[in-house]
């Protein structure tokens, strides 16, 4: 048994790094969304042509990183999503919202402080991780049945 | 044709009303989640037993909850999701995501300070509407076909 | 035994009315899009603000359009598609697609003169007819097993 | 991350040549429908016998070449269909209406002079090119994050 | 708890006039096919014009005659398919086919004698009955909790 | 908005009607199995003939109760199940199985002494309760969003 | 592009060899019941256990047979339903029937003395074809777009 | 044609390895749940921290032990649910309902004793062995068409 993991959420730390690289050895694979912010931003009109207008220059970007999103939570067995301290992370909570009502196993990676906000998110999810350490913990468990030590 | 519509979203102010009322005469069945805040945080534990941990307090209300709004969802034709001018409000996010995974029209009501970050939200939608009054529009002229004069 | 139906395609000439009135005691419920070609065309800037840009224009009333059109395609039985004899008539096909795609019994009303054209659509419909008398006939019989005199 | 990509539509330009030329090196499988004109007017009776009925001619052939075409859009994540200049172009509609109620990714290839008869095609598709080359753009962009130069 | 019930297959005796009339008092909803075997042969043609090729003529019939099929299994809670005596039947059997791929609950009604050849048809199959009035016990039972006297 | 409600499981004691009585005035609907257990196990023989072979009687019998209890799950919003003290009861936990597949709202009523045994049935629940007046209580929630005195 | 091909129906004659070994060379993969005669019919009881009713002893092979069938069928692209002369090979109609509600593309290999028995199992298929070489001339063009010389 | 298995239910005894061993080179890939029973009732807590209440203790276990599970039976075309002599066993009897509602093909292995009270279970069934060399025998034969000598 092998698993299709997709990171989505938070581009701003490493946690995508970290997992990957905790996980090394297993037999997992990993999507993500585009995580440069400024190419997610202006991949649109940068291949489509530019728009006048702000909200239909992001319309066009949105829809085309959702070629990308779509393809990696449809595929996936395990959505992670992360949300970190700082911005609105509407799009985590889409995503999140998307994979619960695919079916996915959903794991959320938040800090404490979100607890009370992320309640209906984290009711949706089969795991609240506090650490990128806890989710290959997870996965690897998943995967072998070992524990941590 | 009559329309199931599902109001989802923000609870401080009264939205929900102002479309309803402004609907009257039309074709609608309108559903939403419960909006009273605190029982809303508090039905778990009211009515299955207190817990001493504040994490499963909210999650058993959560879990509790979600019977009526993915009856809500599930029901609907339209799903209308708004964002009010402050909190997290992921549950709201949650929502557009899991209707959009499911199919169903979405329609965000939204300020337009909040454009750029709800641009993978409104990507997924069929309208970006700034005023109740606007979502009424719609909702006439999708059944009657008629343009606001 | 009742039918939902949906009448879609052409516009400028009153072969819906025909066939409703033709059809009238049977258990029949009869959707449509929005036929009025201005409405269609301006709903999304009259309802939700105007546009500069044509493209973007169309796209929100295309858009606000959708959510009527699928409604109806969804909860029908049986999808009429009207090709007449003018226009590229694109979002007619699209829909018989849309329809097909989803299952539905897909009945095509169209001039000889399109037959070759239309072949890949005719072949995904349950009938092909040449006059609204037609699709009355076939509804009739399909409802009560009555044949034409 | 790969991407299964049908190209739908226009058979009498080299268009799909040109998309599959740029975009070699990406981790890209295309599919098509079958581009010999003649052929597949014709497979039907070729295969399965003569019809004297020009109307039972192509509906053999449009069924034997649906087994192809539903089996590429069915295994695709991304339908681009294009649309040229001339010509009726409705099984391109079709197939596009057909992918959109599966929920594919769609992608639309299409001079300016379409943009208003295509608006409801437009509308479900994540993005509207106006050249091959930009459908490289894209399909790059999705699957490795860079942006063209 | 009401139930629609189609009843499909043979079409020489009263079979289901037996069971409706037997059932009265139920909440149950019956639907069948065109029973009127000259009209269900002959239906495309008449009410869409004539075919010099009997296979067409046949085609045109059958396309038609499966809008109300379709909508009949589809509508159906449970599916009572009768085998008599004579003929293939394979239209029967298709049927079965048909509703067992769709998930309904499958009644087959046949003669001993073709209990061997009818075996992977009745191992789709909630009850196999022999006797138009087992199957009203079968629907009392379900619908009632009640046991034959 | 109303619920139907299936309540699946223990047959000996009457939670049943305490939780229809208790609930009286709500919109809601109510199905059950058969809960007469003699009739239950018998119908299978009693409707459609004798088996020498237990085996195949109780055979007969559970794919007969199939037909109420797909039913009843499928039209189901709201699927509470039901464990006591005695028993096997393994079709208690099939059907709630059966029903978190088709991601029904699952709710578990019982004793505290089988938190154990039972923590992936409760973990796919949105709610487990100790007493018909609390599964009474949730459900006057979810319709009308009150909370107990 | 390669295709999964299921071929049911007829075990009497050697058509499957000959459609095999005429496509060879080409991307498909076959799939069949178990066709030794003797060994389907008594799978189940050699297996599992003698049965003393035959209806029984038929019943746990068709069971049994039924991983395989539903396997095949529900992995193809393409089912391919031969229907000899002789027998009433109602589980091939059941498969075609299955196979059509999965949205399978159907192939019927039939005689023309067949032609009407057969007409509703044809209108759901993509092609009728007579003999094995049409099924490989058929599968061919699929794949590579090559007519027949 | 290769099979995926699942294998769930008792993890007191061998009867895994038995059929792993027993189905040596056949052409099937074997999953199952973590049989290890103290990591799988401690896993919750051991990676994501302790809960000092035993139900909630349970409850994180359960949901991550369910992201193996759930990937196990989605993605098995037969599952093979073990009844022992001891225990509750609602998981196993959960299992069966889920994989039930999914479709998939279900192979029951239990001992006589339990065939009253595990009825509606086997009649969900396509297979109730008594040993894991039935199993073993049954998953041959459908790989192969070879009965037991």
């Amino acid at each position: 048994m092998g698993l299709n993991v997709y990171l989505s959420g938070e581009i701003h730390t490493d946690w995508r790094e970290q997992i990957i690289e905790g996980a090394q050895g297993l037999d997992l694979t990993f999507t993500a969304p585009v995580t440069d912010h400024a190419a997610s931003d202006d991949c649109g009109v940068a291949i489509l042509g530019a728009e006048p207008d702000k909200f239909w220059h992001d319309r066009k970007g949105a829809l085309m990183n959702a070629i990308r999103t779509r393809k990696g939570i449809e595929d996936a067995d395990v959505v992670v999503v992360r949300f970190g301290d700082k911005y609105k992370q509407w799009n985590a909570a889409f995503d999140a919202g998307y994979a619960a009502a695919l079916g996915k196993s959903l794991v959320i990676l938040q800090p404490e402080a979100h607890d009370h906000a992320l309640k209906e998110v984290d009711a949706a999810a089969l795991a609240v991780a506090r650490t990128p350490e806890q989710v290959v913990g997870l996965l690897r468990y998943v995967l072998t049945g070992a524990l941590p030590d």
